[in-house]
């Protein structure tokens, strides 16, 4: 290979980046609370585009608590168009009860990914953890500066469970090496991107 | 009250029972079946409508299996406008994986209930086989047994879950009182009915 051919490939290479863009969309899955993140990839850079909760009444039903879920989600779905998505997995058997009202949830928010065609990848909290900040045993307050840091915003994302959705889009993306190692990623600022908290 | 005061009261109640006619969907959910049973209810008469199971395939993702027992019991949703829907609640811990993936399947069909603005009351196995039997230590035979009788069919349904899925709506008729004691129903003949295993 010359030089001519090695500068020809990597302008190929580099052309090729500016029009990779791809929506990844993290949730951190509750009956209660569903915490979102939204994270887009242009070229070799991040940018959060938006993250929030959906929030469910306890004196409503189940069943119109799910609901609720699958609207306000479908929305997002709906307008973020997302290429790919991941949910925290459930890994904890201390109340199972309540883990079985988290697991309806997840049942609706997969069903929202295959409705969308929208691959969804499970992650373990340690899998999170490890993958946004180097160890699977970082505490929440650990996970939520690096998510800032990482975001490069101006404060801690809240309520945490949108910080958790973030977490959990970050962590798809450095798992499946979707912009290589984290390391070497080139943020962008909170104030180049229009980001927004709906 | 006179005797013509009884014999109007029991007209009128008559009348007003040959008017009534309730559709109740019983649900056994799971992710890889989810059996489903169909009661009429016309007058002080119940007949079986419809039962059967929906299959999901172990070779594909999650999701896909979701979205299969979504559309297809949507489609039962459409078909039969159920009035009233039950479901067996979970009630086990010896293998949480498993429970999580039935919860997931249960947050699906508790959403279609809520999108088809139908009530769906739970039932623990223990209610359902005293419902049924009498008995909340009755094995699943002497439970299809009853079943079989109940409905006045020539044979037990099969598969298992379609079985239990006619269970959990002939409970939850009985337990709402919607149609007096068990004791009490005149039960038509299948060949009366035109019911259907789909």
């Amino acid at each position: 290979m010359t030089s001519h051919d090695i500068f020809s490939c990597k302008k190929h290479i580099s052309i090729k980046l500016l029009h990779i863009s791809m929506i990844v969309l993290g949730i951190d899955p509750g009956l209660a609370t569903v915490g979102f993140g939204i994270i887009e990839i242009v070229a070799n850079t991040i940018k959060p585009v938006s993250y929030g909760c959906i929030r469910t009444e306890s004196d409503e039903s189940i069943d119109s608590r799910l609901l609720t879920i699958f609207n306000e989600m479908d929305e997002i779905f709906k307008k973020y168009e997302p290429d790919c998505a991941a949910i925290e997995k459930l890994f904890f058997a201390r109340n199972v009860t309540s883990a079985l009202y988290v697991s309806e949830a997840r049942g609706v928010l997969r069903l929202l990914a295959a409705q969308h065609d929208v691959s969804m990848t499970e992650y373990t909290p340690n899998q999170i953890k490890q993958a946004i900040t180097g160890s699977g045993k970082a505490d929440k307050r650990q996970m939520q500066d690096m998510i800032m840091r990482l975001l490069s915003l101006d404060e801690i994302p809240k309520p945490d469970d949108a910080a958790d959705g973030l977490c959990v889009a970050l962590c798809h993306i450095n798992t499946t090496g979707l912009m290589g190692s984290m390391n070497s990623i080139k943020i962008k600022t909170r104030h180049n991107i229009g980001y927004q908290n709906i």
